[in-house]
């Protein structure tokens, strides 16, 4: 086993891709240093050493103990929020993260592909454009449907949960607080959906996903409702 | 290391989403039964039993010799192709699928998100819908940034090149016979680009994606055509 070496981490507290990294990192127990991004989405030129696509999360790995604002060409550059999450399986294997089985690895990973092909683009209908609950509470069914009566996605915690706590515990807390593109009558539509007993399996999975103490350890619901409540998130882009 | 068990696959011949796992299982050189489904988008009933989604490709792993229609209950069922392509990694570790170095894997999953987060819509939205070509040019020179000089996405081989073959070359095969919902106009815009010194990065990508073996046994560009000059594939969905 090589050693771990120097993780930098590049986040903000807005951003449910990072968020991602992080429960990861916290959960593996890594030792990181995290540099935070103010609640805007312009970046630094700097920045774009790192990530040539300017987004949020990147890890520079390894190399000289540099400021994260002078980054060493002997670091690695690391970007993409799901193959963040598979590296620090790959460098903390006793993490737990990614079980040892392939089977259930091929379904950690099928549930975060399901997530991301299926629930992300609804989701961001609902929520951000406010074109209509339909097709995120037919996603959510789908996903749902593909839970263990019990537990996280697979049984044991993994980074299938990971994957989709920032998104789904926001998704919740924005109804809470009417945060969203989407109407009254939408908001009305979700909330009474996400209530009702259909969608009481979600519900349980999404409760146990909040109450997982790497995901407590880095929330602060009051700051993400200030975060989310500026008109900046939700533009369409 | 345990023995691989049998694969059932599920695919057929349009369906780039399966074609990944088809070329991962050949590059593998993986025994397995394949099943294909004739060129139409609708599923008999008992296919929901292996995928709940109706979508292809899948994998029913392991289990007893049972004909494709009738799967058993003690096979494990797969699905998505990029859990797909990293299972085939997983149980075929000599492969070569994924190297062994952290970096590297996680180099090799970041190429593949930057496709489906940055090409595939844009990909979607200039061939599928004729929305016009300015945004897939701009992903592509994005994608063509994070290239080496020459070789495959990460220099050797890997499930990386793997997941983008398929899309791509059906891309440049598309444009060759004006295949798309695009316009006379775009379709030239788009010709006229691929065909210039800025994309010439890309162009020898693409032709080492089609040059590879495992693409070459399976790929038949004129039943290709045929499949897709068909409208059904261009719905709007
Ligand atoms: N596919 C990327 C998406 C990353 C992404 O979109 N990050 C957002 C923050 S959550 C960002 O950087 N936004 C800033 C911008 O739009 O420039 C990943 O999974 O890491
Ligand atoms: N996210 C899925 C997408 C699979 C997919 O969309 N497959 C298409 C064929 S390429 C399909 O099954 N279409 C049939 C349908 O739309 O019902 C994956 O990566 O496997």
């Amino acid at each position: 086993m090589s050693t771990v070496q120097r993780i930098q981490f590049y986040t903000a507290p807005y951003s449910p891709y990072s968020h991602r990294v992080r429960l990861a990192l916290d959960e593996a127990g890594a030792d990181y240093l995290a540099y935070e991004f103010p609640n805007t989405r312009t970046k630094p030129d700097w920045y774009y050493q790192i990530n040539p696509r300017g987004r949020i999360p990147s890890i520079a790995y390894g190399g000289p103990d540099v400021p994260p604002e002078e980054p060493s060409p002997e670091s690695a550059k690391l970007t993409e929020s799901l193959a963040l999450i598979e590296f620090i399986a790959d460098i903390f294997p006793d993490s737990g993260l990614l079980p040892k089985d392939p089977i259930l690895r091929a379904k950690a990973r099928g549930f975060i592909q399901i997530y991301d092909s299926w629930i992300q683009p609804p989701y961001k209908s609902a929520f951000f454009l406010g074109e209509g609950t339909e097709p995120i509470l037919q996603a959510i069914e789908k996903l749902q449907a593909a839970l263990p009566p019990t537990g996280f996605a697979i049984g044991q915690y993994s980074i299938a949960d990971i994957a989709v706590a920032p998104f789904f515990v926001r998704m919740l807390l924005f109804l809470r607080h009417g945060i969203g593109a989407y109407s009254q009558a939408d908001g009305d539509r979700l909330r009474e959906a996400f209530a009702s007993e259909k969608f009481a399996r979600f519900r349980q999975y999404v409760q146990d996903l909040e109450s997982r103490p790497s995901f407590q350890k880095n929330w602060d619901e009051a700051q993400q409702v200030e975060l989310w409540k500026s008109p900046p998130k939700f533009r369409k882009e």
